[in-house]
């Protein structure tokens, strides 16, 4: 089953709202298995509208439109789209009642041009709105699906969940193709050098794969499509390719699904009741944000120091001077001071520091713009690792945040298969 | 002039990623008077994308795509624009050198499949990457442009600004409309507050003024049409009504345009020669991050501590236990000491500290979820102030670091009011 999503409203095409509701219904359809192939946005206006309709029928077997069912004269969708499959307009006498009492419930008079919502095409399904005055419907003819839902997200949604997604598992059956999806979740490789390790792997007969990248991770997400009867075989595939690609990978792959960095490295800490600090200089508190994201961080992270100057480097952390001066706070040895004076003015088991050039100013030929070093001390000592970043001065902070987490889960990694 | 903006990409049919680079370039061509008609987001199919690009060609003066440039088979956006407008594929020497460089400062191999990323349709303008290894470009024919841009909106943004803006600049030329813009920034004042205060300023006959609802700033957007003759009148109206906002807004109005809170703050600090330090609890380092967001802020912000636990608080900040044990860490005491500790230990003219409870868990009766102090300690004294924040966790800390700027924003304010 072939689906578009058609999106109107003249403030979609002036940039001051974004369209969400394209993306919540696409998550909502591809995870039954239909297959969304456009996204079309158009403005308030008849003939644009008509003719997007009329091609979107066309070449998909369900259009679900968003928008324009509001009371004024620019609200044309169900209209458009009575015309385009050749169906009258009728009153549905309960909707009416229903707005009726939506005003009487607010005490206001219903102004005249409201009843327009309540006219639709003949043989609709009518999709009660209980927030707004704007019912929906599903119209169903020869072979094609239209689902008709207002603009507002916070109407569309409710409507879709409650009303159309019922009526929509009766179309489409228990016989139709789902999608089973794995997500991979990669840390410290790009694109082309994954897809070379992963090579003919990419090309399996059962499964869809397709890297994504995102701002500091790669993500393999996996595809198997299977019936509802098939759908253990699906996951037995999705077992298999995902053992192949961690063991090509290694433990560049730190996570799937909807495990993220801190997820992971915040739950190891708490199994290994071991706790953190932080020592910070490009990233200002960044990092330590981070590790504060979610609830329940105060179990393994006690705190930390924004060493931005100097003068904070040396008198709160204990940096030494001669360092300074000889190596400059961006370099191996200030990092490495910088995590160690953390742990012990803290007091905890393991802490990290970043210090580097963020840019745009401040970089030279030895040190450029991007150059990071990330110190982490442990109880078993403390090292500082060297990193090159590109990008504006935002990516190169997060860049380093992400570099640090991960020296975090590495040294967790490390410690556990040394035991 | 009609635009159409193309998306590819089979993550933005499978509902995992939003498309945001269609809303942002919809305002910057509006901006312009550029009328976008359509947004269509296809898959990596051939045939459909060779559909939608033709199409797309037919229909509208200016197509803009976004994504489909990556070095996979996949991504074929050049390519069907090249079928589409009938120019042959061209290796573009200077590009290829870029592309090399690229892979030599990360001192990677590059990748044989790269090498397509650097062929583009015969005569277009190359439009630079700084940040990844996609190029884009812009190709006029036959008075159609098509602007090709890569696909990740952190990529996407600095390329379109920095290298097609200019070009599009040329393109459209000076005596198309224009929407001259402007945007006052408020902050304390929730919409309906605005709206009352402002009344019959909304309807004024040449500027259209709209509210928009940011996370935790209100932003009136004020818009006067224009030609390029006429822009000095549209600036004068826009003059005039700013004027009259800040008249009955006061101090609630902190800036305009592409002025933010942090910017503000920064350069009030360093026209007064005033440094600062922070102590963070639930913000976790939020603070410290949104202070050194902007270059150049070493000069105003030294560094601070992020007392996230208890020993902590005591340890580094020297907050009283007797104080802990009475107030709770979350009281206005705490603040106080937070603040007066980082000012004394990082030596600044300045400290600002928060402490609450972010939730969603940890909130009581009497200190529920979202209750925030913040204290400011300066070289006149400390005080603090209590907040009552709601939302979730994240935004319980965003809205605590903006109110915390503001908090600074408020006493340079005074001070000057002061002298």
């Amino acid at each position: 089953m072939k689906a578009e999503i058609v999106a109107t409203g003249t403030e979609l095409l002036l940039g001051e709202t974004l369209n969400t509701s394209a993306h919540y219904l696409t998550g909502k359809l591809s995870s039954v298995g239909i297959e969304v192939d456009y996204h079309t946005t158009v403005g308030d206006n008849p003939e644009r509208l008509e003719q997007v309709l009329r091609q979107a029928i066309g070449r998909t077997d369900l259009v679900v439109t968003t928008g324009g069912l509001g009371p004024t004269v620019d609200d044309l969708t169900k209209e458009l789209v009575a015309k385009v499959l050749d169906l009258k307009l009728e009153l549905d006498p309960l909707s009416l009642e229903q707005l009726k009492q939506f005003f009487a419930r607010r005490k206001a008079p219903m102004p005249k041009n409201n009843e327009k919502q309540v006219y639709f095409p003949k043989g609709a399904k009518i999709l009660p709105n209980p927030i707004g005055t704007a019912p929906g419907a599903i119209i169903e003819k020869n072979g094609k699906t239209v689902i008709i839902l207002p603009g507002p997200p916070f109407e569309m949604r409710p409507m879709f969940d409650t009303y159309a997604w019922p009526e929509l598992q009766r179309i489409i059956g228990p016989h139709t193709e789902r999608m089973n999806e794995r997500v991979l979740k990669v840390f410290g490789m790009g694109e082309s050098a994954i897809e070379e390790v992963l090579g003919e792997l990419m090309n399996l007969p059962d499964i869809t794969m397709a890297l994504l990248a995102k701002r500091a991770e790669m993500h393999i997400r996996l595809v198997a499509r299977s019936t509802e009867t098939t759908s253990r075989e699906a996951g037995d595939s999705l077992d298999r390719a995902e053992k192949e690609i961690r063991r090509r990978l290694g433990d560049k792959v730190f996570g799937r699904d909807q495990e993220t960095m801190i997820g992971i490295i915040g739950q190891r800490l708490i199994d290994k009741q071991l706790t953190i600090a932080t020592a910070e200089s490009c990233t200002g508190g960044l990092l330590g944000a981070a590790l504060t994201q979610e609830p329940g961080s105060s179990v393994f992270y006690l705190g930390g120091v924004v060493s931005y100057s100097n003068s904070v480097k040396q008198g709160v952390l204990g940096v030494s001077e001669e360092n300074l001066q000889k190596f400059g706070a961006v370099s191996e040895e200030v990092a490495k001071e910088m995590a160690e004076g953390a742990r012990s003015k803290v007091g905890s088991d393991l802490a990290i520091s970043t210090t580097g050039i963020a840019g745009p100013d401040g970089g030279s030929e030895q040190k450029p713009v991007g150059l990071v070093y990330i110190g982490l001390a442990t109880p078993e000592g403390v090292h500082a690792k060297k990193f090159q970043f590109y990008g504006e001065r935002e990516s190169v902070r997060q860049l380093t945040v992400q570099a640090a987490l991960n020296e975090v889960r590495q040294y967790i990694s490390n410690s556990e298969r040394r035991l």
